[in-house]
């Protein structure tokens, strides 16, 4: 096991009914002018946004409103945010929503408190301050209510990269797996299938002993193969959202992931083409993850997927040939994922297979391998995507 | 699942070698005036409390030593620390041992700021403020590194009982699980079976649908069953002792146990025998933890135990009759404290089962019942000393 540090200090509210405490946490976390940043128009159609403000206004808080984030959010509205706050002389963020509305807030929020342009902390700069950020979370799939990240999308280049520090965690989280019911089957079957592509990317490592890491990582992935089934069954089941969003909240605050190596290549190669093609970024990953598991299993032993096949989709162990039960792991996650309604090819998410050439460019790969259980160069990373494009 | 609110600020400081921070980490949390508080003599032997006093005086910090916190720590320690606190005008404590100086250490900091009785927190008054307390962890076993509790017995009626409160939380723990080494199999073993404990006081609850912190708790129940082997094969396996010290460290912060009712009756029935016997605590829940669960699988539907003995002892589920799958389960656990040097009787720690009418006057439960999976009166304590006691 590798040497780590380990800190996640967001105070998470969870439980239904609880956004309407909203007020009294802002308050508590030192908030007293605080932007409202939401996404569509769903959040007010709801009532969600009026009861949100019904609590703040009654803890005494001015407020000030910015709707309008989309999903794999740009820079434009962290400009507009950033202006906001300074006109307004705002101390506390307030997301509504999901990862795209969190993200915007957290690049708001370093921006307001620093005299250059904000795109720096997305192009290696770390952020030493950021007004405080609070959310209140309408689903469960990015972690960013309880992670350091914020990935925001270039208007202009559509480069797509995160920014990362300590002093973005949310100081709180509400989660209400109620929230979350009025969701679509895809979006929440997008939020599933993101949850657990941030349990592989931390399992898949060459960091060796790592055993009570494992376990719960496989322990996660397990209640999402059973609770994702159950809420797609039913919508309305309290109790499969509140498992899907507990494992979000211990998915991505990287309680699962310390003292390894992660690999994060999925990740990198599905941004270009939630980027690109605007797909939901949860799609995105359940066409690509599939692709760079089939590469990784041929390019490295086997035995970590063949661990996966055989603890978290009970394959049966090939004791003469274990890349076939770790080929057999990596077909029932593809399978799972058809199960929940995710697409699995590049047609589904409307790219194109004659793209990939500007898809391995916008990678800014070079001569160089990016790092990870396989190290993947320029030709790995062609390989990843013809695979997800079925021509190999 | 049930509502819950998550707060673990603490600062987790993994790795071989880190204990050479400690004077960085004191100084980054605001200490300037430092109570280094300690236990026997193996931390002055082994050169630990030196290395640890070369850096808090190179990060310039003023520190006063309080030694001798024995196992079972009593409240005559602590008010000796609360005097020292205020005539050297300490403004941090720094916990060097195991839970019992990090439980001194959290008392000693509620009391230094308090005009009362600082027994007033052990008997049910929720302290409002503390000195700040850091950790450097040398047995991986309570937990107390990461959470909001302190147990401490009565010098004169040997009442053992906790203090709770967020403020007690450390603000920063070290942890290397080479400190661990020179442990002997027997406290390294007796650290296993606390955290096992730990995990086993939240798994047996009649919340339904839990199935995200099942998994996880399943999990590291497994890794310990992997990871206690091999460390009483070699105990200078680093890596095994990493794992167990990683498992100790997130099954007490409570990210294990949130949003479900918990059972913490074997541990109140283990404290009895710890306070009266002097045992070692692990070795109390070595004897009470299978009594308690010989007693539940009796006066429950056993489900939950057949869930334990099928997901973590691979016990082949017997769907005709699942309490054979439940009792196998614990025979299981049984087996497996054995394996690891564990006393399993009330004759292997000392305990006589002519004390038993006193053991169970000491619970103080009257005419009531604790709550938990099982309820047990007056009645099903008798039973469970006697279960531990090989008369049933």
């Amino acid at each position: 096991m590798d040497s780590f540090d380990f800190y996640s200090p967001t105070y998470f509210v969870f439980g239904r009914g609880r956004e309407n405490e909203a007020g009294a946490y802002v308050k508590k976390f030192g908030g007293s002018r605080v932007l409202v940043v939401y996404g569509g128009q769903s959040a007010k159609k709801s009532g969600l946004l009026d009861r949100i403000q019904a609590s703040l206004s009654t803890a005494g808080l001015y407020t000030a409103e910015l709707g309008g984030v989309r999903p794999n959010p740009r820079s434009g509205i962290v400009y507009e945010g950033i202006s906001l706050c300074r006109r307004e002389r705002i101390d506390f963020l307030l997301a509504v929503g999901g990862g795209s509305v969190i993200d915007t807030a957290k690049a708001i929020a370093m921006g307001a408190v620093y005299d250059g342009d904000f795109w720096d902390f997305f192009s290696g700069k770390v952020p030493e301050a950021a007004l405080p950020v609070g959310t209140v979370l309408t689903i469960a799939a990015s972690g960013s209510e309880g992670s350091p990240d914020s990935i925001i999308t270039h208007e202009q280049t559509l480069e797509k990269t995160a920014a990362e520090a300590d002093c973005l965690r949310p100081k709180f989280s509400i989660l209400d797996p109620a929230l979350t019911e009025s969701l679509s089957p895809f979006q929440t079957a997008c939020g599933i299938t993101d949850i657990m592509s941030h349990a592989f990317e931390r399992y898949f490592t060459n960091t060796p002993h790592v055993e009570t890491t494992d376990r719960m990582l496989e322990g996660v992935l397990l209640a999402m193969l059973h609770e994702g089934r159950r809420v797609l069954e039913d919508p309305h089941d309290y109790d499969a959202r509140a498992n899907i969003m507990r494992a979000g909240m211990v998915c991505h605050n990287d309680i699962m992931g310390v003292g390894r190596r992660q690999d994060w290549n999925s990740h990198h190669l599905e941004h270009v083409l939630s980027a690109v093609y605007d797909c939901a970024h949860g799609a995105g990953l359940a066409v690509i993850m599939p692709a760079w598991m089939r590469y990784c299993v041929e390019h490295h032993d086997g035995m970590r997927f063949a661990q996966m096949a055989s603890r978290v989709f009970g394959c049966e162990m090939d004791f003469s040939d274990p890349k076939r039960t770790a080929r057999a792991g990596v077909e029932a996650f593809r399978a799972f994922l058809r199960t929940i309604g995710m697409p699995l090819s590049f047609e589904e998410i409307g790219a194109d297979a004659k793209d990939i050439p500007k898809l391995v460019e916008m990678n800014h790969i070079g001569g160089g391998v990016t790092g990870g259980y396989v190290g993947l160069d320029r030709q790995a990373h062609f390989e990843i995507y013809e695979i997800a494009a079925g021509m190999r």
